[in-house]
């Protein structure tokens, strides 16, 4: 479950956003360091200031890339300040984040994730050009994947083992007979509203009924199933509860937004 | 003008936008197929759920890429109900999209191109995940679009050859003598008018005026050819009637979009 | 100090946006003549016909990229009509952008940087197809990128030395004893102000404060020196003077955009 050989692919997460070069410019730097890297944006949309997102999605994506991918994630109000950077080595990807929860959602799929805190000290080998105080993507993150995805370097040697990450800003969901109770977790490009109830937590549920703002939906396969216009919640193909409207906007028109309580009941009791 | 040997170039185009890593994990599923795949996005921002933009722009666009690349477009209201895949080879090129009208203006522009329908158990050996109800671009264009751009499988080992595809959602263009009515297909990012009006259209045309909103315009050459802030008519680079507005929002300012009509005249009468 | 080796990686700057497939078609036309190019899009959502802000990043980031990159910048109210193409060598990397101002602010960095007029005889033999009066991104710079980046052409064979560009459209900052004046070239993302005043320009200032809107603000190290909601000045990671606001917008809540004016005074006087 290492990070074993890389795969020469790097992904992006970040807020930045793509109205200025803080993107690119994180590419030039690890194009200058390992020439043939495959840098695929994941996104970089975050809802600003807000690891939340970027944890939800990463830990929904990052296993549709090939075994051995550097993943950078910069979600970081912080940045400059006393926090921590850390490692994440999972499922055989590496993921690197600061320490202000976001990568918490990886451990939590994965348990027996391996977690290393970085060591400026261990680094001095590499050549990182002394790091601004508000732009650790380009002169910490983006060096640093470089040489993990050329195979230059190995994670453990730029770190130490530590059991814990700061937690998540969010809750995991709350579970209870027949009901499970989450939170909105974002929206999508398409109004799409994403909770964080995992499709297995509902294993078990015979006719589950979703409860959102003022609606009670039952569960469809997909958005065809109902006519355009109308709300329907589904088990979605990053395997979470998913509340949509048809070719419609649902957190428009359901005036729901991140945080929003979303609960499953089962209408079969069961015994 | 067949598909031949593949330029290991993949394009994108989708309605997904950019905010969620739908894009993102379609790479990281094509790179994990084919490692030497160079990926393009064509556009992400299609008007959601109108494949009428994306067939545009693809039949406006994708032969600037080297004969060989393979393009998937994913516009798919109807992911997941009963509607076909569909491949078409043109030009030396690949398109790969649901059949729902999205190519149809490909096989306008080339009337010898051949369509196939793509058929699930000719995929066997490909190894496919089981394809979710919604997202199909991930599960199954991806990894297709992988593999034949990889050169690892043809198109006709896919699917079987069909005559006919979907129509398009927009009507051609009306021809009567002198006057060539068409619409706008849509908008770009500087609020220039794009319609579905074919330079070729108006070949025999002496002095042409385009009726749009309450305007009537000449043809000009470009948009500096008008003072900033006037609106101007052209035949643009992508061979279409455009109507703009030198360093302004013509679609803005003239409060036209998508689906209004748009007249070409000759004000110089024909014999 | 010239353009030396080709790195293979050519950036691009314009303000097309994302929407349409502009940018796209660029990349495939330089992929058709340089199918192992490594292009990085810098920002497509320069402010729309203002080359300042593309100026600006590019002079901020061109050096971020490895030595022998081709920075490629569209920012072109003027295109088709009789402003020159020009190409400028700068430690070590070539740009290639219009002559509208755009490239003034890299020779204002490196005064003994070459320029060259490009003169469309000089292409002949590169086979360009005859360029559209209104998208030379596409039929004039992307070509002629992938040519230099493929090291097939030298910058010198594609024009003729000139000594001076068209000037900036801003006023450098003007500069008395203990005052900077300058002004807001724009904002990013997250709504911090962007100015033209360098980091250099305060050397020997003992305690500067930054004039902006109504706000009189000390500099600080980094966004979490002060509490989130809070406005503060800093020197950012490129080496410019910014006002921001902690986990706020800054551009929004100052009410201050592009050319605002910006003044940095030294609270303790010179002697």
């Amino acid at each position: 479950m290492h990070f074993g050989e890389p795969s020469g692919v790097i992904t992006l997460t970040t807020d930045f956003g793509l109205k200025d070069p803080f993107v690119g410019v994180m590419k030039g730097v690890i194009l200058g360091r390992f020439a043939a890297a495959r840098i695929v944006d994941l996104t970089h949309e975050v809802h600003a200031h807000w690891p939340v997102e970027a944890g939800f999605w990463l830990q929904r994506s990052f296993e549709y890339f090939p075994r051995g991918t550097v993943h950078v994630a910069v979600v970081d109000p912080g940045v400059g300040t006393a926090r921590e950077l850390v490692a994440v080595e999972a499922a055989g990807h590496l993921l690197l984040a600061p320490d202000n929860g976001l990568l918490a959602p990886i451990v939590e799929l994965f348990p027996s994730a391996r977690i290393l805190r970085l060591n400026p000290a261990q680094w001095s080998t590499l050549n990182l050009q002394r790091p601004s105080a508000t732009f650790h993507g380009r002169d910490i993150f983006a060096p640093l994947a470089a040489e993990l995805a050329a195979g230059r370097v190995r994670p453990q040697s730029l770190g130490e083992p530590i059991s814990t990450l700061v937690p998540s800003w969010l809750e995991p969901p709350l579970i209870a007979p027949n009901t499970v109770s989450g939170v909105v977790v974002t929206f999508d490009h398409f109004g799409n509203l994403l909770t964080n109830i995992d499709a297995k937590l509902l294993n078990t549920f015979v006719e589950p009924q979703v409860y959102v703002g003022h609606q009670v939906l039952p569960l469809r396969r997909t958005y065809g199933d109902v006519k355009p216009g109308e709300f329907l919640a589904l088990l979605n193909s990053f395997s979470v509860v998913e509340i949509a409207c048809a070719e419609g906007d649902a957190a428009d028109r359901l005036g729901v937004s991140r945080g929003a309580p979303v609960v499953v009941r089962d209408a079969v009791r069961h015994r």
